[in-house]
């Protein structure tokens, strides 16, 4: 089948990862016989550099033409003077809100592989650790009204009842798929957006029946996922929340930089490594090309509907792992460390 | 010397822990010959049910006029039904904007006593882990302006140049005391009011040469507790950031339960426990009454000027986790179960 992907660079270490994400995307062509027509966009620091927008038109308009996008990261200390509306960042928030993915989907999951690799003593990981993370991407505090006056400063957090419904039910339909629990988490006691997002993802919940829903206070929840991470199966919440909590959860698997994710809506998806840019490590081949590797696997699940091949992308992950090859970020005793590209090489081998 | 202290017993085990509080003080008066003029404020659901309020008027008389006060804990299920500003939580967060404490401290420290309590791997605790968070209290998302309509609910993140500049001055300060770093934590890439925020930190810095500042986005500092906890020092940030971050903090030390707290501004001083009311063990003689205790003695030396008082309170807490008696939340093999009386009893002893 023939596909097309557009692929975003981005900043600091982005441009090496792509690069990795592009030969597994090759060698599917290969050993799958697929086509995969794939047309780079700027976006970002790189994107500022170039065309002078964190966010240009064109890379608007590929991106939503094609059937899936592959992004590595942007931002980075060279763009921090710059105002919020012109920074790297700008430029993601535009392309997830130009696409409508409203749904951030974002696993931390301890990789039996890699279980030496959480900073967790072994007795609180139990069996394993596999958390569905799904966070509203296109609302809330990111997106609402802001402003600053000579001496003082402002965002609105806001949510209306269609935008929770939705990103409710991603949850509940994911919650369905795997051990069909929800933990919601905001802070009702003190936020009324907080409130309505209760009151609605109740009301979603009463469509699934099986599912048991939970909720509980961000400071709670920023407590629990340290102390029983074992006890979350998917953790539904708002955008800023959502980014705490995901980072948080992928140090308490100890291996951010082998985490994919996938933001969905009605329309294209967006596929990215959780990770960000990195510029301290920038050009010298040590960025941990698995957390891109691992977004094609759900790009190949999510959009493309390529399963076998998506599954066969994991599972050469999983490999190579076994065979106890690790890139700096996940190193530890006994193991052979590798770089960006050898890393690369031997997942396509296994491919 | 004669003190007038406040103390409110709030809900859930509130009534437990602070009767232990009070005993302490008595014992304070019996040695050093000081006299505490004890005198009970209603607050949360304790008041909603006696007075119809949350925070009745008397109440914020009375802790006005004391020389401190000590609070246990508010909210339960009982009154989640009821709307915001009729809820234990509105008493809670009126009562600090009335004192005016803008400025929360909230020690996260790994005793050597309780190293075990630690979900993480000894590894990463190093040395020690000993982190000073200054949370800012009376102001942004949580007395920013809010609403509800049929669809829609919203919050408003606010903050100015001067309610930044003192609470950054109150953790510079902290720091000159301490090991001279301070990490300000904010979301700088996307929000305006933490744009403000770092910018009145950079300038506040300048009193300050021999302190080492650092900024770092919400995200990454709750990844970097997970991951490197001894790295921090102080901790500054915002009202809801630092809501999430103390209570992420304590489970990496893996003692909630022994945690005290001071709220401080430029009157009288509010101590409490970071830990919440606890309903489910409520009048079980379960609950710690130690993050109480501390929280005394962080009064008998931020409020009271009591300082051989509040380091004698702090060696015999010390004194009998060495002894290996432990409550059942920090309770591990080999030590010895006591319950909320006996704790005190035996606190008590060593003073
Ligand atoms: C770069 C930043 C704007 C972004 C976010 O906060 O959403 C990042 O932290 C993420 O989680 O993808
Ligand atoms: C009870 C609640 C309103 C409160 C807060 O969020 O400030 C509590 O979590 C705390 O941290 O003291």
């Amino acid at each position: 089948m023939e596909f097309n992907i557009s692929v975003i660079y981005g900043d600091g270490i982005g441009p090496e990862i792509i690069d990795s994400g592009i030969r597994v995307l090759n060698k599917i062509e290969e050993v799958y016989g697929h086509k995969f027509n794939i047309d780079r966009a700027l976006l970002g620091g790189e994107a500022i550099d170039e065309l002078g927008s964190p966010i240009p038109n064109e890379t608007i308009d590929k991106c939503i033409k094609s059937d899936a996008v592959l992004l590595g990261a942007v931002g980075g200390p060279k763009w921090d003077h710059l105002k919020g509306s012109e920074r790297p960042e700008a430029g993601l928030l535009g392309l997830r809100k130009a696409l409508g993915v409203y749904a951030n989907i974002r696993p931390a999951i301890l990789f039996e592989e890699l279980k030496e690799a959480s900073p967790l003593k072994s007795s609180l990981i139990k069996d394993n650790i596999d958390i569905c993370i799904v966070r509203e991407l296109t609302g809330g505090i990111y997106f609402g009204e802001k402003g600053k006056e000579e001496n003082e400063a402002y965002d609105v957090e806001r949510y209306n009842r269609e935008e929770i419904r939705r990103i409710a039910k991603t949850a509940f339909d994911m919650a369905m798929n795997r051990n069909k629990k929800v933990t919601s988490i905001d802070k009702a006691n003190v936020l009324e957006s907080s409130k309505l997002w209760r009151q609605v993802v109740e009301e979603v919940a009463k469509d699934y029946k099986e599912v048991e829903l939970e909720h509980m206070y961000i400071d709670n929840g920023a407590m629990q996922l340290v102390r029983q991470p074992a006890n979350f199966d998917v953790i539904l919440t708002n955008n800023i929340f959502g980014d705490i909590l995901s980072d948080e959860a992928s140090a308490i698997v100890g291996s951010i930089g082998v985490l994919p994710s996938a933001s969905l809506g009605e329309g294209v998806g967006l596929y990215e490594p959780i990770h960000g840019s990195a510029p301290d490590i920038a050009g010298e081949n040590k960025a941990n090309p698995i957390g891109t590797i691992l977004s094609i696997c759900l790009m190949m699940k999510n959009s493309l509907g390529l399963y076998k091949e998506g599954t066969k992308i994991e599972e050469a992950v999983k490999e190579v792992l076994k065979k106890g090859y690790r890139t700096g970020d996940i190193m530890s005793d006994n193991n052979k460390l590798v770089g960006t590209r050898e890393m690369t090489d031997l997942i396509i081998e296994e491919i």
